[in-house]
């Protein structure tokens, strides 16, 4: 992807037709995404990388796909509450889930993480993992965001799905480390991102094996496993993959450990963050009840690592529009 | 692999020259595992699975290697308290590292899991996890089992080797699940199984992210984060891999559940026991310090389960032999 010595016409066309981010504006983060690229898969060259030592970790709300005007998965866990309201009368008078009914954001606001925590348990809890599975699957097949009008499916961004695929293509293995549930996000990973099960990382609540009339399930408990967040990130991704990843991909502080702990390995490095400047496309936040992108974004300037300004970076977001 | 319908003695002696378990004997369970694998690759056959749900998940000490007369880590938590010794003058009269300096098998064994928790705090703990990877790996290149005077490199199951590579040539994806420590066994996975280390699943220990002087490392904590045995092992196949393993391997009751849990999915399914019962090339027990099989292997044996006899199924053990 040598752009600056094609000079004949025709290898600049082929070089077109064969662009692998046809999403991304020719910036100047695309071009550092293409030679990073080149080089840790130049054999032989200063840089380079063997295929098994390529990972590549990204965040994914906010990062993989839409995050605003709530996370999608909270926007799950507030429509089950809905959904279970029947059978569930004293939520009417019982907060946060009285909230919820209520469509009172003040309110669910006042109940702050002890009340998310009590409307996670209460829909992500007490089922087994397979139940819970399909309940995701129902919910994403029938589920439209707000503001877009459009299935959560579709909220994407295009540009980092052709960003997953080119760095496959290369050789990487791509996983998700997210803040969110690993187990809602695994609903998602294949069909939009093309990440299997086993290359995503996220959250967890605690589970319980146990055999119902001889038939072994995992239930899902009540009460928080792990939170893949921050600090945690670091530390999952050494627990799951065991590498220290040499690509890593985020939008927010709660990114800013991977994108440090990622930084700080032998060898030519990429660290990237979204920042989220579209007002018109999709949304302009750097804070807001999602998380802030801070911190990260002033060891950003001062490590020179990368920063998608979304707005003149990418010339496509969602592959609706 | 259909033997039965070679009658051209050309044809047996390419399949003879091609055998890919040269080390397992021609009975009844090495037949079971080759009409296994080719119902499952059998593309429009009934048990058809496509390669990525092609997951096989395997216990390390016993099943992979030897684990007699110690687990092979906890000779290491031993000799490492002989190694740290002279930094801990105070171990020479405090239980249980006076009964390990002092070699006293029945003080430690009084000593007990608290004990034993002990030793691992103090032998596991305290370094970050480039600097554990670093020792586990110095003492693999140095240490030797006592009764083979072999590396413990060398103590890999041939035939489960073999194995391991026969299912990978065929799309399976190769997992092992350990009772032992998830760094321990990484130091060794790629190098004696050829699974890397994001395909390793084991207890662990809790890390913490940390700065030091501005540079990330993960520190080990003197406190378990998981214990992968017995029930833990479906709940960490779940986490890790989020998705059901259609072949599973093990030799004790730790691996009752893994087992239990691989059985119950849908199609076509293998499960198998190692049965330790060759005194003169290994050790003969089913009950020992190290674990007992006995409830796993009634159920084996209600069920199906497919139960390796050492001396006669494997025409080798050890690649020393």
């Amino acid at each position: 992807m040598q752009q600056g010595i094609l000079t004949n016409p025709a290898d600049v066309q082929q070089v077109m037709l064969t662009d692998p981010l046809p999403s991304w504006n020719d910036s100047g983060v695309k071009q550092a995404i293409l030679q990073f690229v080149a080089a840790v898969t130049t054999a032989g060259g200063p840089d380079y990388v063997p295929p098994a030592e390529r990972i590549a970790t990204f965040d994914n709300d906010g990062t993989l796909w839409c995050e605003q005007p709530l996370y999608i998965q909270l926007a799950f866990a507030l429509d089950r509450v809905g959904a279970l309201a029947p059978q569930h009368p004293e939520w009417r008078t019982t907060q946060p889930f009285q909230a919820v009914l209520e469509h009172d954001r003040q309110a669910l606001a006042a109940a702050g993480l002890k009340g998310l925590a009590e409307i996670v348990a209460a829909t992500h809890a007490g089922m087994t993992t397979d139940e819970f599975y399909a309940i995701v699957k129902a919910w994403l097949a029938s589920a439209k965001h707000p503001h877009f009008d459009q299935p959560y499916t579709g909220l994407a961004y295009v540009p980092m799905v052709e960003l997953l695929s080119y760095l496959r293509a290369n050789g990487f293995k791509t996983y998700i480390v997210s803040g969110g549930g690993i187990e809602f996000v695994r609903a998602v990973s294949e069909p939009l991102y093309g990440i299997p099960p086993e290359q995503v990382i996220g959250s967890s609540e605690k589970t319980q094996y146990a055999l119902q009339e001889g038939v072994p399930v995992l239930m899902r408990l009540p009460e928080l496993d792990f939170f893949d967040d921050k600090d945690g990130k670091p530390v999952a991704i050494q627990k799951f993959i065991g590498r220290r990843p040499i690509a890593a991909f985020g939008n927010s502080d709660g990114d800013q450990q991977m994108l440090q702990w990622t930084a700080a390995g032998a060898g030519r490095r990429l660290m990237l963050l979204v920042d989220h400047t579209d007002a018109a496309r999709e949304f302009n936040y750097r804070v807001s009840p999602m998380g802030r992108l801070d911190q990260a974004l002033t060891e950003a300037g001062q490590r020179g690592w990368l920063v998608v300004d979304m707005a003149a970076d990418w010339n496509r977001i969602f592959a609706f529009e």
